[in-house]
């Protein structure tokens, strides 16, 4: 299957030239990569100018995606694709002028908030979700029209099933998996992930220890199976991975992300005191070239050649193809 | 000649949808504006937010440029391509990076200092010039790379002539004039216009009325006969327009650009304590609609008209052909 798309949605790893030519040996031709969690717009420009070395240093391996087409490119030139994307809107501060600014810079996916309310909408951690604020519908209406993905991987119920009706394009949860298999708080229920897809968007399975059934323990077969139900449910045209890899990241990463600047008490997120860091991946999934394991599994678990194609990154580029341009 | 590109290579007018106007009424096909004196870089992003508004709300007038087919695109559509650039590398403030990010934004010109002494060169109101900078010779090599033109217009006599003789790649002066025609402090040595055309640079003459001889009062003639002079001297292929146009701005701005952050006491740059304000500008050039009677001068001063093109535009066009994408 090398001649198809290999597109994983979700990464967020500890970024080295060693971890680019594991894309490279596992044939990864599109990664969506976190550039922000809680970072202001300076401070994402920051990160954007290391990925701006990056390219210019490796550029064998890698280079900045910005369409689907750079996903083509990158088959044919055996390199990898990076998307830009944010888990949180933090970089766009208040200014709505923002999104189109990250646009331009190669941001192609923002989550609307990350666990907790943000300007926009609110977290999976709130106890209250008061839906979809008002800077938030003028944001997924400048985010429509420049071409920059709503993601709800990290939102509140109400507020995504706000934000899948008000968009007047298809959105993504890059990087969750159906509570009906798993039910952790950042799972998706059944009701958003149906209309998620019913709308056009996107699911990425994640393969985030918290993310799976018997964390990591949780066995190829059975995420593979996960996968077919899910494709008979919501069709397989809607799916596609997210992976939400960490590699390679300190515990003082995972600190980062649940609690950034907004706490003083320390927020363990989907952790505990007791398992506070990262936890291990699956022995089948610990970094880029085990996209095949993958692979296999769901021909095992029964799909045909055409659906594993779509699953592993034809359906990622179809939306690719059809979210990261202007509205037309 | 309305098959030929006409380009101005420096406007800072108080920009409103009816000067857009007067551009298309004028057939300027490419223009490239100020986006920044003294602002940082934040500073400098809201800018260009007003800017994306603008090209939002007047699309069938205006529309960002990033390169030298954006200009025929420009002839074509009827429209007129903006180019971006900064009098000042506040802009990119002490971080280098900050050059490719400002490059994707769409700025295609930077000029090295502005009157002062920058953190990058010498600016033409310093009583030292000590020469381009440690970080003045990093910021050209990455100029160079991501394709960025090094603008002298307010720089030093040795800082200049030391930033054509650094650049790999030819140089620009978008808006002065010989300081043979008009003594003036911001217009240039024959030697520092000799070196920069020698190498490939491009003058760009301009139009504001402390670099004219006679100033508000000088004649089309007289500025006409000068270009004359400029091409017998520097070759026709180096020279351009750069009409340093700020149509309609408030004395506040000229007091702006000449005093940002900067001083606690009132310089006048090139005007005076009686005479502090905008000058008014001559009367055969006081908008976008104006630029035929430079064209008509032209033809009276002895250009044929393929020079005439040439200067009103094909010679820019070659230049933003050459400078603005990445190093080869």
């Amino acid at each position: 299957m090398s001649d198809n798309p290999l597109i994983d949605c979700l990464q967020y790893a500890n970024w080295s030239p060693s971890i680019f030519e594991q894309m490279r040996t596992g044939g990864v031709h599109g990664i969506h990569v976190t550039i922000a969690y809680h970072e202001t717009f300076r401070e994402t420009v920051l990160n954007i100018e290391q990925w701006n070395r990056w390219f210019e240093m490796y550029p064998e391996l890698i280079f900045m995606g910005r369409s689907g087409d750079d996903v083509r490119k990158a088959q044919r030139e055996n390199r990898t694709a990076i998307f830009f994307g944010f888990q949180n809107p933090s970089a766009i501060e208040d200014d709505i002028g923002l999104i189109e600014i990250c646009h331009t810079l190669g941001a192609r996916f923002m989550q609307l908030s990350y666990n907790n309310q943000s300007f926009l909408a609110t977290g999976c951690y709130e106890t209250e979700d008061p839906g979809i604020t008002r800077f938030g519908k003028q944001a997924i209406a400048e985010m429509n029209r420049v071409g920059m993905v709503i993601d709800m991987s990290h939102s509140a119920e109400r507020s995504t099933l706000e934000a899948i009706d008000m968009s007047a394009r298809p959105i993504a949860i890059t990087h969750a998996n159906p509570h009906w298999w798993h039910p952790a708080l950042r799972n998706k229920s059944d009701e958003v992930i149906k209309a998620l897809t019913q709308r056009g968007g996107m699911l990425g399975f994640s393969l985030y220890p918290h993310h799976l059934n018997n964390g990591t323990d949780c066995t190829l077969d059975d995420f593979c199976q996960m996968i077919h139900q899910a494709a008979e449910r919501y069709g397989v045209e809607h799916l596609g991975i997210g992976s939400d890899l960490c590699q390679n990241q300190p515990d003082s990463v995972v600190t980062w992300m649940r609690n950034g600047r907004w706490s003083k008490e320390m927020d363990y997120g989907e952790g505990s005191a007791s398992n506070a860091g990262f936890p291990p991946q699956p022995d089948w999934f610990t970094d880029n070239r085990h996209f095949g394991n993958i692979r296999d599994g769901l021909t095992k678990a029964g799909f045909s050649n055409v659906d594993n194609a779509a699953i592993m990154g034809g359906n990622w580029l179809r939306f690719y193809d059809e979210s990261f341009g202007p509205a037309t």
